[in-house]
């Protein structure tokens, strides 16, 4: 049972061997396996969409790096797309998307079934659910509903977010309907994976640390809140990753899910401090660091570990690992975590 | 004399008769004046390397929008193109610079002597501070030193940040070098702004949000602290604005400046505990509030001053004003802070 293994150990904050570990898009770019299959489904979205080939990119770095949990491999805005928006990926640009600014856009959305409307996503964690050693869990996710919204308003990604902070200090009304419909959304599309079968999912608030803390208090953390509160009794982990979430820490363990995923910018001893040790963590090397070389990866990994609650912790990266990494960087890193890592029990 | 004035006041924790403000980027495209000076200077490296062109942006903002204070129009990177780094803009593109990515290619490097190989900002300090009411002060700037490490090592912008993360962790004893030499090109180049005529400095480490905590302790904070003691005595106060302080805010605090300039993602108030009162804010209204509208303008900048120190409080944007804000809502937030922040003394 994929319930045996540390890393559902260690987000339930129970003792483990040695610390687990997996890295945020460990199914990319950097991985020469990756970007074969991803050739041989011609686009981006053809790979999300195609569950033999979103399968086998995610048991990849299970086999390559060995991993502790499998990630699901799609894109953040598939719910997004099958709420009504129309979604392109242009290579080298990232997503664009119809944007949506007004009520009136926001009321031609709907909120979608995710067996029907995503079905390929739920054929995806059953396959890769047969296909996976039965012993690592696979971890589903959605984009959490704010930054789900700031992709839809600003029509893709952003660097000011001006369209979306517009609307939040405008009309916070008709901001929190869409925030609302996002929430819902949300739900549906990880209840759906729960049941295709995944061990435990993880929210992206990605983009949440352009708010200010208020601003995460009046928008994002309550959107986040009813999100986890309606997945709570589905008895799965959750996980929620921000990046930039230090002006807001407290805030986001109070939004009640298991773990946080947190940044590179605190040190676990400061983040487990400031959260009083309520949830497990997650995280929180510079992926920098892989570009370092073999002594540098060992001392910042040592230097994470030493930092990191005894138990209730994952070893991961503060953000993605970035295209260029070289694979043995992450591979000596899985390595060190769990040679480091080791507890005595 | 332009120390009379609310600005300076408040740089020294004084009572002032109303709240001063400026804006970051005031003397920017947003202003149809500023784009008709800058098309009629051709590129932006003559508009910065022109004193009279320079002048004529730098006193714009002070009449369309009756700020409180002017700041020397220029670029950031115009002392490192003087350390010997060949810096080119291209429309649309940003800076790009010859990148310095080892040990060697800084000792090509030179500390620049500020009077002879940037004159032409001194001769624009002269003359602005000739032209300029003499009731208003000019503030100089400079970038900090890791931030101007940053642009040297990747060659321009990042989002990443990578090229300078991996000297960091792979060489800090080498980073530290160049750091040093930054360190020294600041103190000279702030140095003669302040015997060109300027009443204020402030220091840019617009990037250091990239930093965690360690780092920015290890290296920003000891190059912007060896800056400011070599300036102190000049007499002038000192402001730093880093973007995304929050994760080390009481650090930016301890290196010695008089003033601390802030972004929107902290309260004032938040800030002022942090610190412990021990420097002056400027800050913080998110920008994207002046797209709202004038209620929204209005709401929020009375939700800043609220927040706000009853003396030491320089209002301003927690980042630079946008090319599209509308010219009214920036008159707007001007107007409503002076009406706004009236003291009772």
């Amino acid at each position: 049972m994929p319930g045996d293994g540390r890393f559902l150990k260690a987000c339930r904050r129970q003792p483990v061997d040695t610390t687990p570990v997996w890295i945020m898009r460990q199914a990319g770019r950097y991985l020469p396996q990756y970007r074969a299959t991803r050739s041989r489904a011609g686009d981006f979205l053809t790979l999300c969409k195609t569950p033999d080939l979103a399968c086998e990119v995610t048991l990849q770095p299970v086999q390559i790096l060995k991993v502790d949990a499998a990630i699901l491999f799609s894109d953040i805005l598939i719910p997004v797309e099958a709420m009504g928006a129309d979604l392109v990926f242009t290579e080298g640009e990232g997503p664009k998307l119809s944007s949506v600014r007004t009520r009136q856009e926001a009321g031609r959305l709907h909120v979608p079934d995710p067996r029907l409307e995503t079905g390929f996503v739920m054929d995806a964690v059953k396959l890769i659910r047969r296909e996976l050693d039965p012993m690592v869990p696979l971890i589903g996710f959605s984009g959490a509903p704010f930054t789900l919204a700031s992709y839809l308003v600003e029509g893709g990604g952003s660097k000011s977010f001006r369209h979306t902070l517009a609307w939040m200090y405008g009309d916070p009304e008709g901001f929190t309907a869409l925030l609302d419909m996002l929430a819902e959304t949300v739900i549906a599309y990880c209840s759906a994976q729960v049941e295709a079968g995944v061990q435990a999912l993880q929210l992206f608030d990605t983009w949440a640390g352009v708010l200010s803390r208020r601003l995460y208090r009046e928008f994002a953390l309550p959107s986040t809140r009813k999100v986890v509160q309606a997945l709570k009794h589905l008895g799965v982990p959750i996980i929620l990753y921000v990046n930039g979430s230090a002006p807001f820490l407290e805030e986001t363990a109070a939004s009640g899910v298991d773990v946080l995923s947190v940044d590179w910018r605190l040190s676990l001893a400061e983040s487990w401090e400031r959260t009083r040790g309520a949830v497990a963590l997650q995280g929180n090397l510079d992926p920098m660091v892989l570009y370092g070389g073999p002594a540098v990866i060992e001392r910042e990994a040592g230097r994470v570990l030493a930092e990191a609650p005894l138990q209730g912790h994952i070893f991961n990266l503060g953000h993605g690992i970035l295209p260029d990494t070289p694979v043995e960087a992450a591979q000596h890193l899985v390595e060190a975590v769990h040679r480091l890592g080791r507890k005595e029990i």
